[in-house]
């Protein structure tokens, strides 16, 4: 059985559970090795029997999904659901509150009732598991962020008939494709002149300003995200560009090598946040300092100025401290990391 | 006011609440005119106050929204959403139970129920009013549907260096992107040889069978979707593929021309699958005749045996039939139809 799948069941038996119905599409991604179709509910009982519930039109394509009993199902889907709870005999289940619509809870609920099973909300027990990454995982983040680093290599390198930041975007999202998965793991951002200013921008029409532009992209290897932000210059640095430059990477260096198995989330913030409010500039880094990356591209640990827990060894995060100048131009510089026992790797060195 | 808007007050009105919040990300899309950072909530009240709720980096792009006021935050949210329902005074609010995760529910209930107001699921209240188009986003369809037709020539015409599925839809998706928006509908299907016989098959890293392969495809243009699926044959057409094809055209050609205004959905699937039954291939095609299209490319309303509304002047829907004989292939043939007062448009002709 694989780990994760083993951390689960352990975790249900921990919390005296007799099963747990697993709606959010990306943990039944962790738990199935399957990403397709993942239009479903996976149902774990506290005995390791393993349902798949999906739509009859996936039944094919989840047959492949090994070690789960596959339930495919034209229309309600939610009494079968709610059926096989019941016939599991259980008395506690527990659902993912975060990643279930309300009218979906509500009738499985509804039928649940009626068979005298307790239902409660189980906030962020896969997530937790997926958190810290097992050595196929890392393997495949690596290979995620190689991808992506080759990206930001072709497009320094190359010579790009794009003149837009879309027409930009969409050519670096078929390179990250060719090379990985079918997906990207996020829209790329690429954000010209002014543009880099907003952290969310998204790549319209604007016309590269090839004195200064932002890229923020992420590949997707074998389900695996990676999440890297580069700023991009042409010609002579200004001086103003450079000083906030420096100060970002100098920020980011100070967290880096904070980062170690036990530190706390809100430490390794307070190391970069600390030197940009030194330097002045501290109300213009308004985002936390990064996240954790894995099938999701933000994902557990969140590393901000709030979050005590501490890291461990095996968690993938991005470090990305930023300053952002409305009206003239940002910088952001954001790379991945993985945390270990005596200090960290920067996979994207 | 826009009068996707004007329609939704009106709902809001005859059914007597007095504030509607909006959580679905495509409805916040349709009733704003904004699709970027769609990460919040619309609370509409019966007195047409309007507010957007988001998040404190989207805060910038969220200006760019017009006649809403930008309540953009940091942290908790849900506290923000209930007080201002608080504030208006209302006594009966409601929400969309099919787009509302459990968690964020709870929160939001939980606050109203403290200050006495009634918090109520209601079902597809913009999605009813989306089923029909105005001349505008008929405009829109339009063009995303002939968009998608030159990326079909593109394949047929251009010499493509893809040999595998993935390839293929990754130059698809370049090209739908390039003339559309920077996203396309959906992942692109292509589906060589037999996996031509799996009508949710994921475009993979087997090499294209020039012989028959299907491709299911669809572009943005301006938020608005296309859908459309062919098949493409090299060479000499074997009989039996010839054959089958022949009865979806023949089935499709049955249903189209049933379509106008007051024709009901299953009198309209009736007509293909009867024929397609007559030959004795019913049980070969299992799903649905077709769907609404428009800012999502499922949506209202869904054409199969069971749907007993009727169709109104202005739906946009698609025309699918099929046949999928498993281990052999598969024929798709999908159109895209405006719904006419007195018969119909084939939008992709």
């Amino acid at each position: 059985m694989k780990q994760a799948l083993s951390s689960c069941l352990a975790k249900i038996r921990e919390l005296h559970l007799d099963a747990f119905l697993i709606s959010d599409p990306l943990n039944i991604a962790y738990l199935t090795d399957f990403s397709q179709g993942a239009d479903g509910y996976l149902l774990v009982s506290s005995d390791a029997q393993l349902f798949y519930f999906t739509n009859f039109l996936y039944e094919a394509v989840a047959r492949q999904v090994k070690c789960w009993k596959v339930i495919a199902q034209k229309g309600n889907i939610f009494k079968h659901v709610a059926g096989q709870i019941e016939k599991l005999g259980a008395k506690k289940a527990a659902f993912e509150p975060k990643h279930i619509p309300f009218l979906e809870y509500k009738k499985i609920k509804e039928s649940l009732d009626a068979a005298g099973v307790d239902f409660y909300p189980a906030i962020d027990l896969i997530e937790k598991i997926r958190a810290i990454k097992t050595k196929e995982e890392i393997s495949y983040i690596q290979k995620s962020t190689l991808i992506t680093k080759e990206a930001l290599d072709f497009v320094s390198q190359a010579d790009l008939k794009a003149s837009t930041e879309k027409e930009l975007s969409i050519e670096i999202e078929r390179f990250l494709k060719l090379k990985g998965d079918n997906e990207v793991a996020f829209p790329t951002i690429v954000a010209s002149g002014k543009n880099s200013a907003y952290p969310h921008h998204v790549a319209g029409t604007s016309p590269i300003n090839k004195n200064i532009f932002l890229i923020d992209l992420g590949s997707k290897y074998y389900k695996y995200c990676a999440d890297l932000t580069r700023v991009f210059f042409e010609g002579k640095i200004s001086t103003s560009v450079r000083k906030i430059y420096d100060i970002v990477r100098k920020a980011q260096e100070l967290s880096i090598a904070k980062i170690k198995d036990g530190a706390k989330a809100s430490e390794v913030d307070a190391a970069a946040r600390g030197f940009i409010n030194k330097k002045g500039y501290g109300k213009y880094f308004g985002h936390g300092l990064g996240h954790g990356v894995g099938i999701a591209v933000h994902e557990l640990p969140f590393i901000n100025a709030v979050n005590e827990e501490s890291l461990r060894e095996g968690m993938v995060i991005t470090v990305e401290p930023a300053i952002y100048l409305e009206g003239k131009f940002g910088i952001r510089i954001e790379d991945m990391v993985l945390v270990e026992s005596q200090g960290c790797k920067v996979l994207s060195a």
